[in-house]
C-alpha cells in the first residue's frame, strides 16, 4: 500500500436533508497538493520530505511569503467563494485580516448552521480538514472515480483488494497485557520522579493527583512502541510519553472544571477540583501542560536536538486552537445542537482526543529517527486508531449497560449529544469500526510484522474492547 | 564585577516580631556549590558551563543518581533537620516520597505558619531561593563576613566600591520610546499573522482578545534586545518574543477567571471570561501557552536546534509549578495573612511576575548565541528586573493617586495584602529598588555599553517610571 504523502483538501458540504459527503479535488499537481499539505494539515510537519529537521521549522517569513504568493493567485482567480485552480479556498489565504473588536455574533455554533446554505461555507471553515468518514462512505458507493478524493480512492481500493485477494497474513501472537503492563509501570515511575512533593507542596499535590491515578497509559504505550518500530529504545521516548500522560491529566482537570463539563467524579474518584478547589485546578492544568513541553527536552542527548524541536513543534500545533482546543471549542458549540452534522461529528473527535493520540505515534517515531515514510505511516496509524476510539465509544455508550461500563451507559443519548450510531446508524457505525481498525493496521504493512506486533495488537484491543 | 556561578541556598527564617534575616551557608567548595545549583536552582541550566547545549538537559537518570548520592550523604549525618555538610536540608532529597493521597491539609499557607516555629522549615520549603532582600539587609548590616552568604557579599562589596570609588561611566543617551515602539510595532504585526482569525473562529478572536490588546511589549523587548547584546539579530528573537506576550496574555486571562482573582476589567476593558465567557477563557488560555511554545520552534533555521531545546527546557522550568504558577500559589495562599514575611513576599514576586522576565532576557541571550558567562549576566539582570519592577508597583501603589496611576490606588492596602513599603517601610523599599536597578545595570558592565544602552535605559525606565 503506497502512502499518501501529499495530502489534500477535501471540500465536504453538510445538507439538512441527512449528510452527503462531496469530495471535490481542485486541478493541481502532486507539488501543489504537498505545498497545500504543508501549510494547511494538521500532520503537516511530517509531511515535509527533507531529511534536515530544522528545515521542517517554517519560518514566519517563509510562511507569508506562501500565503502572499497564494493570495495573489486566489486575486487572479477571483474572489467569487470558488475554490481557485490549487484547490484553496479563498478564505485560507487571510491569515491576516483584521479582527471585529468586541463581542463577535460569529460563534463557531452560528457558522455550522449558517455553512448549510453555502456551497463551500464548511470548506471554507476547515481547509485542513480530511474526512475520513466521508472518504468510506463515498468509496462504500463507488462514488470514487473522477471527482472522488484520494482519499476516498485509497479506501476503496483498498477494501477491494482486501476482499477481492487473500487478507494479510495475522502478526505474530503478542501478549499486550503484560506489555501494557510493563510500559504502565516504567512511565508511572518515571511520573513519580518527575513530579515529586516539593514545595509549594499543594500545587504538586494537586498535579500529582490526577497525573499519578489509574489509567492504562496507551498514549505512552503507542509513543513508546512506535519509537521502537522504528529503531529507537524505550528511553528515548519515555520524557515525552511521560509528556503525553501530563497532557492527558492536564485536558482531564480542565474538562471537569465547572465552566466546562462540571464534572465531580472521575474514574471513581472526586474531580481535582473537588478536592485541591478551582484555582487550583485551572493551575494544576497548566503547570502539567508547561511541564509536559520541558519533558520534552529531557530526551537523552544521545537524540539530534533538531529531532526534539520537530516533535516539539507538532505538539504544540496538536494541542492548540487547530488541534486539541479546536475539538473541545466545537464539542461546547454543538452541545444541545440537534443538527450537527457527520464531519462536525468527526471533526470534534479527530480533534479532541485523536490529535494526542495521532501525536503520540508520530513523536515516537520521529524521535526514535523513522524515516520520514516511517514517521507519516505512523501517523497516519495514529489518526485512525484516534478516531476508531471515539467511534467505539459512542457504539458501547448505546449497546452496554451501566454495569457492563462501569461508567453510566446512554448518557449520549440523554444528553442528546451526536455520536456515530445516531448519525450513521449502528450497523453502519459498527462496519466503520472494523473498517477503521483495518486501515489503521494497513498503517503497519511496511514494517517488520514482528516489532509491529504491539501496534497491531493495540489496535485490535481498542476496536473489540467491550467497555 | 564577577558573576556568580556556582549559587548558593539562603537559609532565611521569618520572626513573628518582625522580618529579621539570617544568612548561614554551610561548608562545602566551590564545586559543591555548583552541584547545589545545577540541581536546585531555577536558573540552573543557565549555570552548566558546558558548551554542548545537549547536555544541559539533565537526564532522568542523572537527576535520580544525584538524588541518591545526596541522600545517601544525608544518612550518613543523620536526620536531625540539620543541614548536612553540602548545607542541603534533608528533606529536599525526599524527590519521590509517597504521595498522601486525597486532600492534604498541609497546604501552602499552612506550611508558611508552622515555618516560623522550626529553625530550618523555611529553607526545607525553599531550598533553591536566593533572596535578594536579605541579602541587601545583610549587606547593610556589614554582616557580610564569616556566615554571610556570598550574595550578601557580592552586595557589600558593590556599595562599598560604588560609594568608595568613582561612579562607573554613564552609557550613552538612548531613545527607548522610540525603539519601545519600533519593537512593539514589528511583534503586534507578528502576532497578527500568529493568530489569525481561521476556523473555529470564536477561540482564534478570544485568544487575539487579549493578545492583540495595546500594551508595553516590554518582554519582548527585553528578549529581542538581550539577543541583539550578544551579536544575534531581531529576526533570531522574535519568534520567542511573540511566544512571552502569548503567555503574558495568558497568565492575564486565567488570572482574571472568576474563580482565580475574578476581574471584570483588564487596562478599562472587559476582561476575556467576560467577553467569551469562561470556558472560552480557560481554552483560550490553554491554546496561547501551547502556541508560545509552538513559536518558540519557529526560530529561524541558522540557530542551531539545540539553543531552542535550551530555551524551550527553561521556559517550561520558569513558567511551570517550580516558575510562575509557584508565585502564583503562594499569592494565593497569602492572601489576607497579615503575617507574610518579607521572604515570601519576595518569592511572590520573583516567581509569580519575575520568573519571566528574566527568561526573557537569558532566552535572548542563548538564542543569539551568547557566552555562558553573558546568558548568566543577562539572567541576572533580568531577575532583577523582574524584583524591581514589582517593588516599585508596591511603592506607587502607596504614593501615588488613583488617576496618577490610571488604575485604583491603595488597593493593595485595602486587600490587607504584604507589600515592600508595609514589610521594609517606605525609604528602605525606595531605597532597595533603587539598589536593585543598580544591581541590575552592574550585570551589563561587560557588555559594550553603546550595544546594552537599550537594557541601561529599560532598568532605569522600570525603575522611575511613576506610573
Amino acid at each position: 500500500m503506497k502512502v499518501v504523502v501529499g495530502g489534500h483538501i477535501d471540500h465536504a458540504e453538510g445538507h439538512s436533508d441527512g449528510y452527503k459527503s462531496k469530495a471535490e479535488l481542485g486541478g493541481g499537481d502532486a507539488e501543489s497538493f504537498r505545498d497545500i499539505a504543508t501549510h494547511w494539515s494538521m500532520t503537516l510537519p511530517l509531511r515535509v520530505k527533507d531529511e534536515e529537521p530544522d528545515k521542517c521549522l517554517h519560518s514566519l517569513a517563509q510562511q507569508r511569503k506562501w500565503c502572499a504568493e497564494k493570495r495573489e493567485e486566489k486575486e487572479a482567480v477571483g474572489d467569487d467563494g470558488r475554490p481557485n485552480a490549487l484547490g484553496i479556498p479563498p478564505l485560507c489565504c487571510h491569515e491576516s485580516r483584521s479582527f471585529p473588536r468586541g463581542r463577535s455574533s460569529v460563534t463557531g455554533r452560528d457558522r455550522i448552521s449558517t455553512g448549510r446554505s453555502g456551497q463551500f461555507h464548511n470548506s471554507t471553515m476547515r481547509p485542513e480538514f480530511r474526512s475520513y468518514t466521508a472518504a468510506w462512505l463515498s468509496a462504500r458507493n463507488k462514488d470514487c472515480n473522477g471527482v472522488g478524493s484520494m482519499e476516498s480512492r485509497a479506501f476503496a481500493v483498498e477494501g477491494e483488494s482486501s476482499s477481492a485477494s487473500a487478507p494479510p497474513p495475522a502478526p505474530p501472537y503478542f501478549d499486550l497485557k503484560a506489555h501494557m503492563s510493563a510500559i504502565a509501570e516504567a512511565v508511572n515511575r518515571e511520573l513519580d520522579v518527575l513530579v515529586p512533593v516539593r514545595y509549594p507542596e499543594k500545587i504538586h499535590e494537586a498535579m500529582r493527583y490526577s497525573l499519578l491515578s489509574p489509567g492504562k497509559r496507551v498514549l505512552p504505550l503507542m509513543c513508546i512502541s512506535a519509537c521502537e518500530l522504528v529503531g529507537g529504545s524505550q528511553d528515548v521516548a519515555l520524557p515525552a510519553a511521560c509528556g503525553l500522560e501530563m497532557i492527558h491529566a492536564m485536558s482531564l482537570i480542565h474538562d471537569d472544571l465547572p465552566c466546562m463539563d462540571n464534572d465531580d467524579l472521575r474514574r471513581g474518584k472526586p474531580t481535582n477540583h473537588k478536592v485541591f478547589g478551582e484555582d487550583m485546578a485551572v493551575l494544576a492544568g497548566d503547570a502539567l501542560l508547561t511541564l509536559a513541553f520541558e519533558c520534552m527536552t529531557k530526551t537523552p542527548s544521545s537524540v539530534p536536538a533538531g529531532r526534539v524541536v520537530r516533535s516539539i513543534a507538532i505538539l504544540g500545533k496538536s494541542l492548540g486552537a487547530q488541534g486539541v482546543v479546536a475539538g473541545q471549542i466545537m464539542d461546547i458549540a454543538s452541545e444541545g445542537d440537534p443538527d450537527v452534522s457527520l464531519e462536525t461529528l468527526e471533526y470534534i473527535h479527530v480533534h479532541k482526543t485523536g490529535a494526542l493520540v495521532e501525536f503520540a505515534a508520530a513523536c515516537g517515531a520521529i524521535l526514535g529517527g523513522g524515516s520520514e515514510e516511517e514517521i507519516a505511516s505512523l501517523s497516519e496509524y495514529g489518526r485512525c486508531l484516534g478516531l476508531l476510539h471515539q467511534v467505539v465509544d459512542d457504539i458501547l455508550d448505546v449497546t452496554k449497560s451501566s454495569q457492563q461500563l462501569g461508567k453510566t451507559a446512554g448518557k449520549d443519548v440523554l444528553a442528546k449529544k451526536a455520536t456515530y450510531p445516531k448519525l450513521l446508524g449502528l450497523k453502519e457505525s459498527q462496519d466503520f469500526a472494523q473498517e477503521l481498525a483495518r486501515r489503521a493496521k494497513s498503517f503497519l504493512s511496511s514494517f517488520d510484522p514482528q516489532k509491529a506486533a504491539p501496534l497491531y495488537s493495540l489496535a485490535d484491543y481498542i476496536a473489540n474492547r467491550q467497555s
